[in-house]
Order: C-alpha cells, then structure tokens, then sequence
C-alpha cells in the first residue's frame, strides 16, 4: 500500500494535486492526498467536498480547524490530529487557545457519559 | 433513578444548585444537574469545572458551546446535542452557522476513517 | 422485527432460554435475548460467552458487572446500561458505588482525548 | 507483556495454534493470537468464534471480511485495520473494492452524525 | 428545529427532493432529507455524494448498505440503523444475511478491543 | 510541542509536580503530566479532579483501575492503555485478573453493538 507521488500521477489525480497545492499555497500535498490518490474518484469527491466545506463561510476558518481537531482527538485518530493541529496553529490558534479547546473536549467526553449513565431524560425546554 | 429536585435536596445539593442558577441567570437547573446530585460529591466537582471551562477565555462563550456540541454529535449523546445545541443558539450560534458546524463535523468524521483505513503515515512536517 | 417469546420458539431457543432462566433464577429471559433468538446461532453462541465470562473467577461477579457498565456507558448503548446497570445494583453495587464508578469512567473519558490531543508518547517505563 | 510462541506454549495453547494453522493454511498464527495466548481461556473461546463466525454461510468470505474491515476502520483499530485489511485482499478483495469500502464507510460515518446532530426522528415507515 | 417538508420548500431544495425520488423511486424523501434541507448547501453537497458512492460498482448495492449498516450499528445510530436496515432489506438482505452480519460486527468490536488492549504489534507480513 | 521539564517549569507547575510525586510516591511525573504543564490550568484541575477520584471510596484503588483501564480500551487509547495497565498491576491486577478484565470488556463491546443492531427495547423491568 503506497502513497502515490505527484511524478507518478495519472493526469486526473495530478489535477487534483495542482489544485490542492494553489488552494492552499503549499509545495506538495500531504501524505493524506498522496494515499487517497489510489482511488481517483475518491480522491476528487473528497477534495472537492473539503475544499468547499473548509473556505470562510458563517464561522472563518480558524473555528472550523479548531472544529476539526476536536472531532479528531474524540475519535483518537493520530493522523488527523497531528495534520489538523498543525492547519490550525497556521491560521492562528495559539497555545492558550489550545489548551482551552483540551479543556472543553475533555470536559464533553466526560459529562456526555455522565448524561449516558445516569439516563438523564431531555429537558422538555431542550425539546424542538 | 431519580431526579433530585430543589426542595428535596441537601444544603450542600442546594448551594450548588443555587450557584448553577446565578451564574446562568436561570430559574431552575436542567436535569442533567438534578440526576448528578445523586452523587453531591460528582456534582460540586463536574459543576466547578464546567463552570470554569465555559467561561469566557483565550476562546470565547460561543466557540467553546460549539466545541462542546461538536464532540456531543461526534459521540452521539442525545441529551447533551440537545442541551448544548440550546445552549449555543443561546449564545448566538445561528442556524447557518450550525449548518457549516455540522458540515465540518460530518467532514472529519469521514476523513478521520479514511486516515485510519488508508494507513496514512503522518508527515514529517506535521511532526512535533 | 420481533421479539421471539417462549410459546413461539423453536425447541433450540427454547433450550438456551431454559439455561438462561435457571443460571440466573429469573422467570423469563430479558428482552435481549428475544431478539437474538431471531437467529438461534447467534443467540447459542453469545449466551455460552456471556455465561462463561460473567461467572465469578479471579475477579468477583460485582467487580465484573461494574465493568460492563463502564463499557457500557462510554459506548452510549441505552440498552446496555439499564441492563447491566439492574444487573450491578442486583449483586451488590451501591448508589455510592455507582457514583464513584461514573467518576471514573468520565475522568477516563476525559484524560483519554487530553492523552490523545496533546499527543504524548508513551514512557519507556511503561513499554512491555 | 510478551507474546507466547509455539515453542513455549502449553499443549492446551498449542491445540488452539494448530488447529488456526490447519483452517487458515498458515505456517504461523498471526501476534494476535500470540498475546492472547497469555489467558489460553480467552484464546480458546475466542478463536472457536472466529472459526464459525467467519467461515461461509449466507455471507461469503470476502463479504464478511470487508464487514470486519468496515468495523475495524471505523473503530480505528490499528493492528485490525492491518490484518484484516490484508485478510480481505487475500480472499480477492480488489484495489477498487477497497476504495468503494473506503467511500461507504466514510459515508456512513459522516451521516450518522448529520443523523445525530440535527435530531432526525425515526420515519414510521422503518419502525419495527 | 422542524423538518422542511415539500410544499415549503424552496425551489433548490425541492430539485434535490425531486432526484432523491426519482433516483429512488419513492413517493417521499425520508426524515433526513427533510432535516438537511434546513441547510440546502449541505443537503446538495451529501446527496451527490450518497449517490454516486451508493450505486453500483465494484461492489453491489446490497454489499454496500450492508456495510453502511455495520458501521451505523458500531457507531451507536439509531435513526440510520433503522433507515439503513430497512433499505438492506429492500435490496434483498436476508434475516439469515442480517444475523451473520451482526455476528462479524459484535466480534470485530470484541477483537479490536483484544487488539488494543493486549498492544499487539502489527505482524511484518502485515506491513505496507 | 514539547513536554515541560521540571527544571524548566515555573513555580505553578513545579508544586503541582511536587504534589504528584508525594502522592503517588515516584521520583518523576510520567510524560501525559509534562504535557499537560505547556497549560497550567489545565494541568492543576487535571490532577486535582485526578487525585480525588482515584483515590479509595466505596470502591478500591484496583476496581477503580481496572475501570480507567476497561474505558482507556474500549475508546483505543494506547496511551492510556499503557500507563493505567501499568496501574493497575501495580496495584495487584493480576495476569488472571487482567485476562478476564479483557474478556468482559470484548463481551461487553460486542453486545453493545448486538442490542444496537437488533434495535432491542429496554424492558420495563430495567427502567427507573
């Protein structure tokens, strides 16, 4: 199971790459890409959908990062939080910021199985 | 299993309820804190932290009640998507803004898979 | 999709819910065995490995169903966790217990995303 | 925590390892069965399982290991992801197989979470 | 929060209402279009996706929900557990193929706990 | 991201270190300490919420790690797994005890998904 590198690329995965690497002003794609790429379709499916899920919308893309890597550390991927930690200290989540999204992922994990086992039924003013 | 409503609760129950009230400006506490005080020790810890992470800090009151949310959906808690999706329209989290949340948590819960089953070896530039 | 009650089993089902009632001195099986008997392989199987782990061994019958919750109640399955959580209280965990147990399994919950975001490597001390 | 080889096992454990060789065709069992080798109870029920769980039946082989593959992605097992990735590839699962796994379990993932997150209520027409 | 139904939706949101039922062959969308619809950039975005990785490929269509079903069961989804279950069963899943299905889950999720909590290390064969 | 040295940590940090060895009686914090110290906070509520409720109540140091090691499994943290396997030996879990502790915790995991799959209702015997 290899990744696939951009001199190796058919010209429907090497598009995708190009734009990848104008979207985001960097050298090469990240190790994610390359190893997408062995399903080409996969590969332009997700890009796209990232592409438009991640631009600034109604929340700028410092939250959406910061969205990301809590999802990512909740579900304990390594390579996510390692590759999403990084986007989001590039558009300006400092230390500080960090630590106090540590704290609320933390913080949720625990009180979600708190609500799980003591059963707590929803309040009727939570209701829709 | 039963809640534990105000007037049947202890001093300390009470303190805590009545700290819960005045902080969040409420009339009565939601269930989640009546089912907690079964255990008065649980609950005078859980609220003291909840309510020193939730304040406003280096993140402000909207962006961690959609973190906390967020993680809620990723562990899918039905108590807590209801209580902390109140609690961040409270707070001004609009439903486009909730959209863009839901997109983005849809969208690291699908790559965080792909990561996971691509094998994807994270890249030395993401390396501490 | 329906629960297969005793009148309408087959003489196999019958035979496992016979063994479930007399093991555990009830007088009919818990609805989770009904729906399983909808695949009598299956229903075997599972009941000869549950009877065999939960019985006592090096850890005690009590010790082990307070586990089972804890699994449980991190997985978020509502049915798992009104079963074992009577299945606890009925060989002896104590409403103290109990909160001392949720503690436990919110702090692990806690403590596992912080282990997970901050990325920390695992001390040599701990390695095998 | 070391793993047992044949060479040191008991002759209850090393029944167990034989009889994996012989159904599986291997000159060796794979680490897992190694380290559960350590509890050779353990071993022993759980290896019976596997044995009738993923021989065929109404599903192939191929089906059944993808289904495992399917699960271990999702739960983000390493060493599962890794042997039954490799265990599905050798009953004839394709590149191109993989990558349409691949895209329903990323799929799966992200809905269930758009499913949780704006609190869909069950249609009556997929009511038991 | 309220589901859109039909008569109120807006005309981009019924174009995509209209696909599914054509695509499908239903007189109505199921209750989680008519959630998404409240965000019609994602409700587009994620049925184009569901469509094109749910038609038939290198893996037919009862393969594939099959799938999608055993990852909703080990995420804990009750609304796609339903929805999902349902349409294995219109596209010819079997009780018999349903059992086997959840006998592979509920080990898969037994094995991958085995796997991380006896710290197995991946098998050289195993490796990319 | 690098781990805070006690030499290099400030005052804050050091006496929360301080407390840590008293307690536990080690010449050194493990490395999930030093990682949490790049936030004080953080790592002064961690360890405060850590201490109190790890230590013996109505349940025992070794149930009560036991549990912490049955969710650090359960959620796939090889972190946790690591340092709260090494715990809890420490503590007396036996290689038997550790076996059987597995075994609970694969039933339990696998169940769980059984009583998901199989859409089981709680029966009203189990409610509150």
């Amino acid at each position: 199971m290899a990744a696939i590198e951009y001199q190796d690329a058919s010209p429907q995965v090497r598009s995708v790459f190009d734009d990848i690497k104008a979207t985001r002003g960097v050298p090469d794609v990240n190790n994610f890409w390359k190893y997408l790429a062995r399903d080409p379709v996969l590969l332009r499916r997700t890009w796209a959908s990232v592409k438009e899920i991640m631009s600034p919308g109604a929340l700028d893309v410092r939250t959406k990062e910061m969205i990301y890597l809590a999802v990512s550390v909740t579900n304990g991927c390594p390579y996510c939080i390692a590759s999403h930690g990084a986007a989001a200290r590039k558009v300006g989540m400092s230390e500080e910021m960090f630590g106090e999204l540590m704290a609320v992922v933390g913080m949720a994990n625990k009180t979600n199985r708190l609500a799980n086992g003591y059963r707590v039924p929803v309040d009727p003013a939570f209701e829709r």
